[in-house]
């Protein structure tokens, strides 16, 4: 690309080569305009994070620039991050659909934001202006929340597509079906940049439609003689519309466990999404009271989180829920990789308490809410872009979204695989990556009490792994140790007893300060001393460490406490006597 | 079962839900032999623990009854746990195939209780006696490791066949077939009980040959162009064969990377298991040296361990080996449940560094080493067993392969499904669950200084969850904090100031001390001073406590060390005025 060449910048902060925190910015010149900003959940080893955001330091440092957020649908990891953000830096405006503006709100108001920005409201075709140099405008597609949207935006380089995250559902559980007609018209008009969801980009085939599963969900609660609990994801409102409708066809009543859930379908109702009548509800403390056959139990839980509900009632936990001989558990979703684990314990709990668990792909009670491989080729068909960027899905994913592109006659050259923060500059003529910019992660502990920086993330692996040792110790003037050392063990696995251990520690200490005695004290000629403790001090703690290396062997965290004289020094006259505090270790 | 029966007790320490530490008993009147005793690996949350174990309570408080052990493969999850069972309780002989005793050897030997056993080798129908009461016959079977067997033990109340680990590989890599004829002997005779592995009774179909993933290894292999890394099990010698074969027939030097992959190879070649030339193989000192298209490396990490030879060339980490352009991966083995992530990263790595990665079930380049359930139903229709004992699996895989018994014909009183430590009463005429033993697990840590007890554990949980606060102050005999208390904080998120802590510690300790002084002291009639210290140290331990919890809104461990005086209460005469020690908190 030419120097002077209209540039329009690209920089995904989130969302590639991982699951989760998509935030997308787009820039043109003086502006920028945020398209979703979501969290994602913590991997093994991050301890006590529950929830990972994007490095926002770019925005930060621009914030003066940015106009507004483009909002594609409710999902956590597209608008989770956002009243995190709005503590950080301004966002004057947001458009998005009705239930992703409702569930926003909550979370902006919980979190003491809600007056950082105003949130509108958009529909179906709604054109927007962001700034002088964004027009976007809201293309209806089909997802597993309702009311999701991929969105077109015109910018001074061409109008680019932004597909949010969609698979083609061509009999939505609403009806409210895509709008493949304004993405083919705008492929007939001339696409610069199609962005992409890559998902399921190693999925071959089409992603069955959300109804697909309706069939087999009737068998299953039909059959079902004692009572049913349903989980599935608490955002999936088709997949809670159809397991009302299913309630309700075979007489059950529905109790909804977990405050997800709840909130959902509390939305989803006001806005029409979900229709049910209000006696189909029954609270939780009179489920009791209700028939076994006349109940269905929807629940959070389907991924195993250890304190949902459904985790809590196979773990026997739940205060008001035990199962029992007779019960159906029904999973309605499949366990996103790394909740494997915790979705079969939990089965397997189930099981053993007497349930009959319906899991599993070939039951055929789940599908996707992304398109698979022949879903993206629809997508690049209607839209022929002239440029493609792959994003929403790790490494091998983008690659394998751009080897369907390729195939499709996109040539290599006219697409970027990218990893978060980096800069692509699309011109009129070229798509390139021009930089890269700030893009690390930010944990955020479950206290809420803040983010969990890294050292403190890394002595916390140290703390799981090893534990930690506290040794206190007290010096006096004449170079002696003062009572015996204090040792506390946490989390330390050892079979070298606790009072052996006392002893090598006293005989540490008493060698490294009758070694280093003299080096480290120097007496004045009215017979004043003065010690260096400092100097004293990092040596013992040198040593200590070594010496647990050694006999736990194993490398825990040493806290080492020393206590120097809070008198003065024997024989201080006129000269400043007194102990130079020890710096913390 | 009549009181009076003769009654054999089988006892699964475990294998039952869960995968790995397969441990069984049999027990008949004053005999006991053991079947295979495997370790498993921890799971998250089990931090620094490397090992799991299972509770040996019974067999150590039994010792004098164990006679011997049958070893039935060289799988870690069965013989990984011999060694540390030998430093508990003696096993005066064991039993088991070459290879399996081979790699027993090195285990024991470096355990230093090589002399706490005699191991003896067995070949196909080899028929040994152990104790009084156990006639064990070796039948050859097919399995991912060479030379695995299935056993028909003779008891006084029948035989018992257990499968150990196996599928029905009828074109096996070695030649080696599964001894069918031996199993339909035995059904035709009359099978007690069948004891039957479990792993994969979710899965309909037959487990495909071994051999079906040769030609597709031997495609991928022919079209690479640069260097070819293939990752395995270290343990899956069949697959080992079928890759070196393919090395040769692609004009490529092997360099073997991974201690284990090591060690098998060694020992297999050795026996004869693995047949091929030394100039095959090139060290890794000289692997760069040889053109990139006439190179193989093979190495472990195909479950993205943290510390295998693959995972640090991901992480590029490894001294001599970094990623090149042209680089062909082949992951000949699927994630385990548990280890999908890291297997994922580590292809993403690798990806992001120019390797050509092949990986994913439809590639065909690895198959299970277990039977499904065409497998399962072709043992039992052999087998015609009486009673059915499902094993090894989570319990909702012995819930399916009960199901398919079932379907077979076997009334499902005739078999039970257990849990570890169940006691399995088996007579001529019954099959029930007469009791239980301790079964819980020992979690060995990394450093091998010894178990992880529970408390470690927890210590460990909290401690990554919230970390550890140190505090230290010292209390004179006015009741006077004698300097400002020291406080660290390791591994504690935290948005409150250090300064603001110490001083609502100093706050918190100068009132409780205050408050509580007249209480603890009493001075007697020569003015003399007694000071009750333990119990002030408990209310100011609980009192930090709750400051803790409220101002850092979470819930870190707590380490007081509170310090008394050194010298004698003033004014001390002739009583014992000397401070009672804190006791540690």
């Amino acid at each position: 690309m030419s120097q002077n060449e209209p540039t329009l910048k690209i920089i995904p902060l989130g969302g590639l080569h991982e699951i989760g925190k998509n935030t997308c910015v787009f820039e043109y010149e003086d502006e920028i305009v945020l398209l979703d900003a979501g969290l994602a959940f913590p991997t093994d080893g991050m301890h006590g994070v529950n929830i990972v955001l994007p490095d926002t330091t770019y925005l930060r440092e621009n914030r003066e620039k940015i106009k507004g957020m483009i909002v594609t649908h409710g999902h956590e990891d597209h608008i989770g991050g956002i009243a995190f953000h709005l503590k950080q830096f301004d966002i004057p405006v947001m458009y998005g659909p009705r239930l992703a503006m409702a569930l926003l709100e909550d979370k902006l108001e919980e979190a003491g934001v809600a007056d950082r920005t105003e949130l509108r409201t958009v529909r179906p075709r709604d054109m927007v202006r962001i700034g002088k140099y964004f027009l976007v405008e809201y293309i209806r597609n089909t997802h597993s929340i309702a009311d999701s949207f991929s969105v077109a935006i015109h910018t001074p380089v061409g109008v680019i597509i932004h597909t949010g995250d969609f698979k083609f559902d061509f009999t939505p559980v609403d009806g409210e079906t895509f709008d493949i007609q304004r993405l083919a018209e705008h492929g007939e008009k001339g696409v610069l940049c199609l962005i992409s969801d890559s998902t399921n980009a190693e999925v071959p085939g089409h992603t069955p439609s959300e109804r697909s599963v309706f069939p087999n969900l009737d068998r299953y609660i039909g059959q079902a003689e004692g009572r049913v609990f349903v989980t599935t994801f608490a955002s999936s409102v088709h997949r809670i519309n159809m397991i009302l409708e299913l309630a309700k066809k075979h007489n059950r009543l529905v109790t909804v466990l977990g405050r997800s859930m709840l909130n959902l379908i509390a939305h989803a109702r006001n806005l029409g999404y979900i229709k049910c009548q209000d006696d189909l509800f029954v609270p939780l403390n009179m489920a009791n009271k209700i028939p076994d056959k006349d109940l269905l139990v929807l629940t959070t839980g389907s991924q195993g989180e250890p304190m949902s509900a459904l985790t809590r009632i196979a773990n026997r936990e739940h205060r008001q829920i035990q199962i029992r001989e007779g019960d159906t558990v029904i999973f309605s979703a499949n366990p996103i990789p790394g909740n494997t684990i915790a979705v079969v314990n939990t089965i397997d709990k189930l099981m053993m308490q007497g349930a009959k668990v319906i899991y599993g792909k070939e039951k055929g009670i789940h599908v996707s809410g992304h398109g698979s491989q022949e879903d993206q080729k629809l997508m690049l068909a209607l839209t022929k872009p002239k440029f493609f960027l792959p994003v929403h899905g790790e490494h091998r994913m983008l690659v394998k979204h751009a080897e369907t592109a390729q195939s499709m006659g996109i040539p290599a050259e006219n697409m970027v695989i990218i990893n978060n923060g980096d800069v692509v500059a699309l011109t009129k003529n070229s798509i390139s990556v021009a930089g890269t910019v700030p893009s690390g992660i930010e944990l955020v502990d479950s206290s809420r009490a803040g983010v969990v920086h890294e050292r403190v993330l890394k002595e916390r692996q140290q703390l799981a792994g090893d534990g930690i040792v506290t040794i206190a110790a007290s010096v006096g003037w004449q170079g002696q140790l003062i009572a015996k050392p204090e040792i506390h063990l946490r989390g330390v696995v050892t079979s070298v007893e606790k009072a052996k251990l006392e002893r090598l520690v006293t005989q540490a200490l008493e060698t490294v300060v009758s070694d280093r005695w003299k080096e480290v004290t120097h007496t004045f000629g009215d017979g004043e001393i003065d010690v260096d403790w400092t100097s004293l001090r990092a040596t013992l703690e040198a040593e200590l460490r070594r010496l647990l290396r050694r006999e736990l062997q194993s490398n825990p965290l040493l806290v080492f406490l020393m206590q120097t004289p809070s008198e003065p020094a024997p024989k201080a006259a006129g000269r400043m006597g007194r102990a130079i505090a020890g710096v913390a270790s």
